[in-house]
């Protein structure tokens, strides 16, 4: 088993403390190790060959940086020179890894998701593993606990609670409130979790047949040889990220291939989209308050508020609903239904030039 | 002319910049210098005579070293051995200064008040110690600019516009808001300012008069020298202090007094009794959001908040009339309407016994 982590997301959700040098996927969002190192050690004990971490050049010394932390020479970083979506920075790893190992099981994982029961999701794996081996391409679909409106789902044919991988119907873009509330009453729906498991030889050859552009370029890439690690890329592939276009690998593959399946999964799972989903995943005190690191909140009439501190004391007086983050430079201050428009702060942070906060 | 300051109070609703040892009169509340030593420098024009800082034990290091940046040899620190409110600090004041200028005119200022016009402030010191001469305890009464319910009010003989002094007619409390509408709308009524001018021989007369008890222990003490500053009181002090009764010079003094007139006033004035007391007196950005160090606000669909964001940029998002004050080891969040409740979060810390941030 191979396992490809992806590293290379740029988000703003989760600003101040994400940067674009360290963002969400570098950062200590729970306390402690960052979420790649969660990522990275949570896969450790099914003794992967090889994980590779794609990321892009913005962020590639400090990813660098902390996977040196575990001692294992199984462990590449792989630069991407450019940002170009989900589908190249996975075709250039399956290229990476078919010259050592074409028939390998790949295993794809995104750096910065939540995953509560650990054993579980290894389970979950190994059993996406077992049915990859004959050419499937298994997604984990993530039985629903909620009609959440921010997460893709996948229908399936029938769910019967057996763990078999299923035949995938559709995906479907994140729905409004009622579609999510139909889906998840239906019972084959299932979140799209960005986690994929499939044999190397077998997604190279369905890019060459869906994206023949992209597959063109890899086919003929020089690829460096994978036992040292990967500081930067040659030539070819900086030349074959200036020329593809950015993609995902739902929307370039999984939506249009055969043999696509989904694995029914139930690991405790959030894809931490911004800091109000942390409160769900976070214990709180007596009044539902949450302190992502280890802040002291003192609170009088206030309740479910989500705050980082940053080793500070923090007092809530009359506050409700709020979201408090203070990174050391910058302090956020908004309720937790205005989470998602924390992006519009870095626009404006852009806007007004100020380069240092971003 | 004398000059005391009356710096020796122990308020808790600036927490958390205001603590035990710093309260509001030592702290930058509008950044730079602090209260007290904008207190100082506003009357230094005036050429006083000598300039009496009266405080306790707790903060006496701290208001020496901030005193060092006058450079002036006529400032003294008076180290009350025990907090015993405004009329034994008063008294105390008045037996020092009595010894070397019975006669002379003794201004009692509280340090951490607000006063925007300080060329009018001064000219109304003038104004006060004119009156002051004839045996009078004049008391400068702001001329109210709305119905404060936070200040107590002064009624007076019919204020006709001049600059004379009035005689007083009662002291009255904090009122509640249709009171004070009455009061302002009658047009004789003045803010309590704290604020004295008289004669030290007169006020000590009244002193024995009207607060005997604490007149005999003055009148015996053996006062040490002013012309060296004053570290620490002597035994008689500590000793009187012991038996002395907590008592303000309105209520032991002022409200019973023969004599007492009120000095028209009008300087652009507030006692600083809260956080929400400074949006009216520093300029906010577009949005009224006020910084109170300099901080750097960004803020979107945002209003009316007070931030001290202690060098950080402070990022505002959906959020309004909030109170947002990072002192570096405490952060506090609330709405303006609950600031007068700070020193809940006070109690709140003692009771929890955590003292490192008192």
């Amino acid at each position: 088993m191979n396992i490809v982590i992806l590293a290379g997301g740029s988000g703003t959700r989760f600003w101040p403390l994400s940067r674009k040098k360290t963002p969400k996927q570098l950062m200590s969002v729970f306390g402690g190790k960052s979420m790649l190192q969660r990522t990275v050690e949570r896969v450790l004990p099914l003794k992967p060959e090889r994980i590779f971490v794609v990321t892009n050049a913005l962020q590639a010394a400090e990813t660098e940086r902390q996977l040196t932390d575990f001692d294992s020479d199984a462990i590449y970083v792989v630069e991407e020179p450019l940002a170009r979506n989900t589908a190249p920075a996975i075709g250039l790893a399956a290229a990476i890894i078919e010259r050592q190992d074409p028939t390998s099981v790949m295993v794809v994982l995104p750096a910065d998701h939540f995953i509560r029961d650990e054993e579980e999701f290894r389970a979950a794996l190994l059993r996406a593993e077992a049915a990859a081996v004959d050419w499937n391409l298994v997604t984990l679909g993530i039985v629903p606990t909620g009609p959440e409106t921010g997460y893709g789902y996948i229908e399936a044919d029938l769910f019967e609670g057996t763990q078999a991988a299923l035949p995938v119907k559709r995906f479907v873009e994140k729905p409004p409130r009622q579609k999510a509330i139909e889906f998840v009453a239906a019972g084959n729906f299932f979140w799209n979790s960005g986690m994929f498991v499939w044999r190397t030889d077998v997604i190279l050859d369905r890019i060459r047949t869906l994206m023949p552009e992209l597959w063109a370029g890899l086919s003929v890439l020089d690829v460096p040889n994978c036992l040292s690690r990967l500081h930067s890329m040659n030539e070819q592939v900086t030349d074959l990220y200036g020329r593809i276009e950015s993609q995902s690998i739902d929307y370039g593959v999984m939506e249009k291939a055969e043999g696509v399946v989904v694995l029914p999964s139930s690991f405790g799972w959030s894809d931490v989209g911004s800091w109000s989903a942390l409160p769900e995943l976070l214990p709180g005190d007596e009044a539902e308050n949450v302190a992502v690191d280890a802040s002291r909140i003192v609170s009088l009439d206030s309740g479910n508020c989500l705050v980082r501190g940053n080793d500070k004391l923090v007092a809530l007086l009359g506050v409700h609903d709020l979201i408090v983050v203070d990174s050391g430079d910058a302090l956020l201050v908004c309720p937790r239904e205005r989470a998602q428009d924390v992006k519009k702060i870095v626009d404006e942070l852009e806007r007004q030039g100020l380069t240092e906060y971003l």
